[in-house]
């Protein structure tokens, strides 16, 4: 059992986008990662899926996931989304606040493909 | 793919606890579940164990986990509980205001024991 202060997890980026893994291997969880993002206004996360179960909690801000079949679906803050293994999908913020989320994935390391099927290496671990 | 409003989602109790299953196998998830709970100044979990592992991010308050074997680690908001598979643990608020914890399993329904072994039938489901 450990307790680890978030503020100590490595900072990671994309474009728009700061990451921490709050928790996963590295913190020896073998089916369990939990990433924290703030999305800045108006960026988004590639189109991606993923090879496993995720739940997102939308800790703060507005935003929208936009799945590969077409389907948009809004989000605001004290929602959650949940994302099927190996569903397509896309993660904006529409507002004009940053947008933090906590994703939430039943695997680590995670799996992150892009929508034609090729792995995406992420400059992050698990 | 699916948007849940926290807010909706039905409330349970245990004495000095009030829970939401933010996500789960209602949710048609196969191997998470998403706990949010906030445990009164002074009040805290039985101690159990759950047949799966669990990440506890702490988002508001204070307080303290306690293993079964005798160590306590305190933690506040802002930080993250790693509590392996089947490791005993209670987990207490010993501040003056309510700590918001959220639970994440690698499981639904999760399955939750008391220290001897006895499954424990929980007010709520997944």
């Amino acid at each position: 059992m450990q307790v680890i202060d978030n503020a100590t997890t490595p900072i990671a980026t994309l474009p728009g986008i700061v990451h921490r893994t709050l928790a996963g291997s590295a913190a020896g969880l073998s089916h369990l990662s939990v990433w924290r993002q703030t999305v800045a206004p108006g960026a988004a996360t590639p189109p991606h899926f993923h090879d496993c179960e995720e739940v997102v909690l939308i800790a703060r801000g507005w935003g929208e996931v936009r799945a590969g079949c077409g389907t948009t679906l809004r989000f605001n803050a004290g929602q959650t989304v949940v994302i099927p293994t190996g569903e397509n999908h896309q993660i904006v913020n529409t507002g004009r606040a940053p947008l933090t989320i906590v994703g939430i994935f039943a695997s680590t390391p995670v799996g992150t493909f892009a929508p034609e099927g090729t792995r995406m290496e992420l400059p992050w671990k698990s």
